[in-house]
């Protein structure tokens, strides 16, 4: 497997700290991206104790800048304006779009509507030269962080128009779960993907668990 | 386990026979429903073969007038009219809409968007009165027909407003998978659980394969 340099956009928060974590045991070189260089810092440094291995923290520009492949683990509300701060390093980079627009009231969670289809297709009309791929989005933040295990359980669906690009992508997801990402189609599915992740957060209030998707019927 | 009298509205389509098959199983009273009669007639005849259990065929109408739970399994194109047509006839009833909304192109399988949110949405909306639950998108049909055995590896997701509605369907699953339904939240989720099965028939071209959905982490 090759070994990438990349950055997580968002990597204070639980789910990118939790993803950053396995990237880094599965041997990448990571950087954790935030607004602020000094809270990156601080968690480059929590996962390194984690792991055992050397991580670092920037500013999302510059943890963009010098990546390969960016991963994207923000949340929705403020998604449009980082993405245009961000355009400019994202140009020409594999971008890992993990972000579920989510809406949340008394009758629990549900998926917002996106005049792109998706955040993911937000971002690759931001930056049409970036080469985006959908991932990422129903692993729960706190297995991510806690399991001692791989997620082996559990898949990544992986949607793109960039084959190449969904390749590298369904290897990194095997530093989580064990085993390669799921080709779930072209970029556009990412607007079936992302709101799924409100069907598993209300599964979670209802049955009072950590649930996760996997597909069965798929000769591994 | 109560015993209902169903009626499957499409249920001469391979997914209404399918899941017909199931519930004749599982001891319930079906009635096959088709806008011709002698079709319906015919595939009760079918399934009647393959259970060895009795099984009617009628119009849709008739069907829909005798059952105390009604399965639509129609397809998108034309769903409008036909639940305009049967509005009345649906009136009153536990109606479980089990329609995927989903385009076909070069690209393969996507997710239409519906102005009502979901075909679940879109049948409450013509029928106030109606308890509609959304469930059954997700199995093949071509397992629902020919496998021997429950499905059990894979689960039926549910939504719905009537809570009391929604377990009657959860416990409907069970005479296909041989466990209960898994509660997805309210009838609104019909718009994340409706187009997911375009990531699953995309799955199935890429693996060439009969892909399903588990959720993993309940304590069942």
């Amino acid at each position: 497997m090759s070994r990438y340099k990349i950055a997580v956009i968002g990597g204070t928060g639980p789910q990118g700290r939790g993803l950053a974590r396995w990237l880094v045991a599965g041997g990448h070189d990571v950087v954790i991206g935030s607004r602020s260089a000094e809270r990156a810092g601080a968690t480059a440094e929590e996962i390194a104790t984690r792991t055992g291995a050397d991580v670092s923290g920037a500013d999302n520009e510059s943890a963009a800048r010098t990546a390969d492949i960016v991963l994207v683990v923000v949340p929705w509300n403020g998604h449009h304006e980082l993405i245009t701060s961000l355009a400019d390093a994202l140009d020409g980079k594999l971008v890992v779009s993990c972000v579920n627009p989510l809406g949340f009231d008394a009758q629990g969670a549900f998926g917002l509507g996106v005049e792109e289809g998706s955040a993911a297709e937000q971002t690759q009309k931001i930056v049409p030269g970036a080469r985006v791929v959908g991932a990422f989005h129903h692993l729960s933040a706190v297995s991510l962080w806690e399991s001692e295990a791989l997620l082996d359980h559990e898949d990544v669906l992986v949607c793109g128009d960039d084959l190449e690009a969904k390749e590298v992508v369904k290897e990194l997801a095997g530093c989580v779960t064990g085993r390669p990402g799921v080709d779930a189609g072209a970029l556009r599915l990412a607007a079936q993907l992302e709101p799924l992740t409100a069907v598993l957060i209300n599964i979670n209030r209802r049955y009072k668990t950590r649930s996760g998707i996997a597909i069965v019927g798929i000769d591994r």
